[in-house]
């Protein structure tokens, strides 16, 4: 920190992102992308037209993009908000919500949250897993604090019942029950549906995963006209202009080609349930993954280790150095070939270790 | 506000952006944008290729777009960082200010300062323009608070010459001098080259205007490794992966094309003067704006009433409803037959005011 800078930031401790190597050579299963491209429709929506217009300033309500994701999930335009990546509308919920409340999340969780009640000088409350690492919803039902949950978790793509997002939402009426849904498109309930009965639900989407947009920075806030119009007040006061051109165009152009999102998570979905099976066969511990990663446990030996090897057999994976998951690995799904090419890998690296 | 919000950001008052008209039969004259496109470079950077790689996450450290930065300004890459538009790094700068400081600002300057301070809880400190519009340099030399300078200014288009930077860089050892130089490549003079001599200078500029890239969203500052490290600190606790694939992309290419962007800031600059003259020829007052937009005063008629006859013409400027200024025109320079219908127009408006 330089003698400038606010004494109150001295503390921080950005997030870490997983790695991303300039040498294409490895199989990339470490930062949850999708394996396919986005629609062909995000390639006819970015034409040379489009390029061109980028020196006109992008439309700072984004209404086409907007409009796009109004109607994918029957809602009003002012239910919804669009963000630079959703690690931007998180940013921008953490900064609205108040201050003096609070906020609990799950300990073992999307590890930008305490970062983020960090930066704004918020209380945060980190809630242990249980011990078979689902979240423990009755910690989160005292009111008086804000909640943020993963749903599914990350990294352990475990997800709750819908029935535990509602319990959360009454036990809450005047604080902000936010449901960060990154992956919800590869196998869980979303929490859409209740946002008309609840005006405390804010419900976060990204395009980076079910979207095959991770390159594009696009996320998004579902929720009550009340709580997306705070956030706006926060975009519009940080950064009116927050999307470009083309991540307008990208993102429309993806939310409206049902067919080949439907067809991709699907896709995805299968490789993660056979690849479970596969590791499972060889021993591992698996879990119940709704997303679209494993979060995988290589009998008998550290995970650091495993990681490490898998590193050098060209196979990037990512591994947390945290208390209770430190021997477990998060494992993103590639394509089949990418994760036959893993299953090997593990296989050999447990003979290994039988070996040793 | 929702009963959710955090009381302390009541009183937030966005900042409100140009109008952006979805019909496009307006010249519009009213953002600042360039009236010629980006760079042919940009167009060939952006290939299906570049969009097929969305699926994947952008380099957070966004290393060949800053690359291609330091090399254009003789800096190194530690003293170089980027952002989703230059409004995004002004919002990092502004968060990572020592609040007990507080911040000094011209007072008609770019209306995002206030928005700023305020959004971060800052003290801040508008300080008058001179009657002859300029900033009254005498009035920032007391140490002990922040400065923010838009060089050229805007509205105004005046700029400071470098000595008066150099003697608040001087006045403010332990204070952060920010040098807003969105305009500065249309003939002002930059303070980059005071880098090397001035920790605590940081200069932000913006591939909007000078590089036709407004709907690509791409701003960068430039400083000392201290400061810079500090502003990518805020910027890794807010959103790492804040510059997508294609900005990135966009934005080295446009870099690197010095022989477009020459041209292109020479064009605009002929046209400015060109134009500035004719409107002087109808009896106008012009300042010497350095910006890519002229600041006018049309005689003996208020600024709304210009600014309402032009769009009744077709033609967009920006008035702002603010004391000193409420009889000016910020116009922004178009092509020299954007321009042409301009002055024709004002010519009009000068006739009709005569017969009335």
């Amino acid at each position: 920190m330089s003698r400038f800078m606010d004494a109150r930031l001295a503390a921080l401790e950005p997030y870490v992102p997983g790695e991303q190597p300039r040498d294409r050579a490895f199989i990339k299963l470490n930062t949850n992308e999708n394996p396919y491209p986005p629609s062909p429709e995000v390639l006819r929506a970015i034409d040379e037209a489009a390029v061109r217009d980028l020196r006109l300033y992008s439309d700072p309500t984004a209404l086409e993009l907007r409009k796009a994701i109004a109607e994918r999930y029957g809602l009003r335009l002012d239910q919804v908000a669009v963000s630079n990546g959703s690690d931007e509308i998180l940013a921008f919920a953490f900064q609205a919500f108040n201050g003096e409340k609070g906020v609990a999340f799950p300990k073992v969780s999307y590890g930008f949250y305490p970062v983020f009640a960090n930066l704004f000088g918020l209380k945060a409350r980190a809630v242990p897993l249980k011990d078979d690492f689902t979240i423990d919803v009755e910690a989160f039902l005292e009111p008086g604090e804000n909640v943020v949950i993963a749903n599914p978790n990350a990294p352990t793509g475990l997800a709750l019942p819908l029935c535990d997002i509602e319990r959360m939402l009454a036990a809450h009426p005047d604080d902000v029950v936010l449901v960060d849904e990154a992956y919800v498109d590869f196998g869980a309930e979303s929490a859409v549906g209740l946002i008309d009965r609840y005006e405390n639900l804010l419900v976060v989407q990204t395009f980076s995963k079910s979207r095959s947009l991770a390159g594009g920075r696009i996320g998004f806030a579902l929720g009550s006209a009340a709580v997306i119009n705070d956030l706006e007040t926060v975009r519009n006061s940080f950064n009116p202009y927050n999307l470009g051109r083309l991540p307008i165009l990208a993102g429309a152009a993806a939310m409206r080609d049902e067919a080949y999102f439907r067809a991709c998570c699907d896709r995805i979905a299968a490789t993660r349930d056979r690849t479970a099976a596969a590791l499972k066969v060889l021993g591992c511990a698996v879990t119940d993954s709704r997303a679209n990663f494993l979060f995988v446990n290589v009998p008998d030996l550290p995970g650091e280790r495993v990681y490490a090897r898998l590193r050098e057999k060209g196979i990037l994976v990512r591994w947390f150095d945290a208390d209770t998951i430190r021997d477990w690995l998060r494992i993103s799904v590639g394509t089949d070939e990418d994760m036959a090419a893993l299953v090997k890998a593990v296989k050999e690296i447990i003979e290994e270790g039988m070996g040793a």
